[in-house]
């Protein structure tokens, strides 16, 4: 075979080698996600992923793409990096699970300059811990070496997340009527959105990421800006799995806020109220709120502000989704209701 | 609703506004690669795909993620945006086939410093271009716009799709014996492999990418070598549907070139046997081994050498797998054979 200190694809920033020892390295790792339905191990061309169709009349594929956003830069100036890939996970389940979905199979995308072996293994490791909180399988994932595209010590990440439902249990808001009710589960932290502004007031206020703000509740800056992002699917598929408990529509606080997101789920005859005094915002926002000079309006559009999963139930269904997420050890927030309207979402 | 003029997150460098308009803008092209199967139109939370669960008694699902490799600075270089997207499809689409299996549906990652409305667009009627190709439905993706990470005017892209096939179809090599014949399908040029040698070549030999070298026939250096990477799941699903022939193996030769992908398929007992006399190399690979120096091994373990996808057949399927393909106007080309031996690949 090629002698590869004498081979020119190396000279050229390329190395073959490396890449093969990644992905011995992290079999491992990577194995120890496998659930049923795996049919093969990674390093072939593809994914297999065997699907159970006699529990599916009329199976549907839920699928989903997501990056981290710029908590990637943070991620890669505090050098930790073995928890983003919790947060690649959770910003694709997050957006399949409001469908009603069971994740099944995830992929993963790392690209950067030059592959820094440690970096992504870290990077890794985040991913399968992230696939095992949401039960899923980390299938498959590309690591590209992209020489003269990414700034020095740079990389991205983007995730893919295929899971499954019966066509007549998606939920898709069609159900909402007027006198629902809102509910909300709490985030941890600033989740994965909203930090090029973060960072932005880290650098206008020359905050130090190691020290401990009187706000950061007793936690260095870095890792309260870095808790990784919740992962609801186990909650929500105990809600899906209780027969009691109908869900209307789920709306997943990412990109856009409160706004954006509870907006898309909303029919255009009626509104969602939000009633702010219902929860008590995590002091993080409080204060990028005041470093920014944000308005409330825009920080409710920008980020989650302490709720980071929001459902649209009948009134009937309140006492029994309580009772579900108690046992998990968390309790529901009544965020507020559906009302009469033209598709408006208003926090008040 | 927020002045998007007063905005902070947009002074931080994310335009929420300028991210909805793309995707208002792109619907149209999106939607006219959707087949059977879409249930929903982008701008949802996630993607939904029905699947006909009569066609298939053990439905597996083969997924791929990929990216384009550093053709991707040379596109950027060039400033042409449209065929890239081809090629996105392409590595992940031809990474599935291999399976057997038939594409369903893509969701595509685009990732840039600054957010180009033009420059995207552009992007995006590749993917769908691709899709159309590829028969599969573009039903998802993510737009990031990521301040800090990227070098100016840079983009990434990842793809991922997802394909199905009968579990009892699934072609994994396992039926490859002695005897066996090895063929292959042409390319369409470099495809997206080898791209950081191919730049280093460029830029040593001062190449003028808007020049018409002798060995371009006739096109210029820019078009020769973006070139979008051939989709075969058209020619592959032909083969697929045809009982006459039997596909005991399929390698995709793709980064690795022969060497590592024929490998991965071909039996430890066996060996792989390609005769490059078999047919001739595209003058373009040539010309680049001759410019950069390369070793003539190196070359098939980095390039496809116009050979994008091989297959192992039994002897009695040649006339038929020729007969199918020549209704698709193009020749199958009888690369070697299998051996017995101790799972190595030899280009003679």
């Amino acid at each position: 075979m090629i002698d590869s200190n004498n081979s020119k694809y190396k000279e050229a920033g390329v190395d073959i080698d490396k890449g093969n020892t990644f992905v011995k390295g992290i079999k491992a790792i990577v194995s120890s996600t496998h659930q049923r339905g795996v049919v093969n191990e990674i390093g072939g061309f593809s994914s297999l992923f065997a699907i159970d169709k006699d529990n599916y009349s009329n199976p549907v594929l839920v699928s989903s793409t997501d990056g981290v956003g710029t908590k990637l830069v943070v991620a890669q100036l505090c050098e930790k990096h073995d928890t983003i890939g919790i947060d690649l996970v959770a910003m694709c389940v997050n957006d399949i699970i409001v469908s009603g979905a069971k994740p099944l199979f995830f992929l993963d995308y790392f690209s950067s300059g030059e592959l820094e072996l440690d970096v992504a293994t870290d990077v890794i490791k985040g991913i399968a811990e992230g696939c095992l909180q949401a039960g899923c399988s980390l299938v498959g994932g590309e690591t590209a070496e992209m020489p003269g595209l990414y700034k020095k010590g740079a990389y991205d990440l983007a995730g893919f997340v295929t899971g499954i439902i019966d066509r007549d249990k998606v939920i898709d808001g069609s159900g909402i009527k007027v006198g629902n009710k809102i509910i909300g589960l709490s985030s941890n932290g600033l989740h994965s959105n909203g930090f090029s502004l973060v960072r932005k007031i880290v650098e206008a206020k020359r905050l130090d990421l190691e020290s401990k703000p009187e706000w950061a509740e007793g936690k260095k800056l870095k890792s309260l800006l870095l808790a990784p992002t919740r992962l609801y699917s186990p909650t929500t598929e105990e809600i899906f799995d209780n027969d009691k408990i109908e869900v209307k529509g789920i709306a997943n606080i990412t990109g856009g806020g409160f706004y954006d997101n509870i907006d898309r789920i909303i029919p255009k005859s009626m509104d969602a109220v939000i009633y702010k005094d219902r929860w008590e915002v995590p002091p993080v926002f409080t204060a990028l709120k005041d470093m920014g000079n944000i308005s409330e309006e825009e920080m409710f559009h920008v980020f989650n502000m302490g709720i980071g999963m929001v459902m649209v139930i009948s009134p009937s269904s309140i006492d029994d989704l309580r009772e579900c997420v108690r046992t998990r050890g968390e309790d529901i927030i009544l965020l507020g209701e559906v009302t009469g309207g033209t598709g408006k979402v208003y926090v008040k």
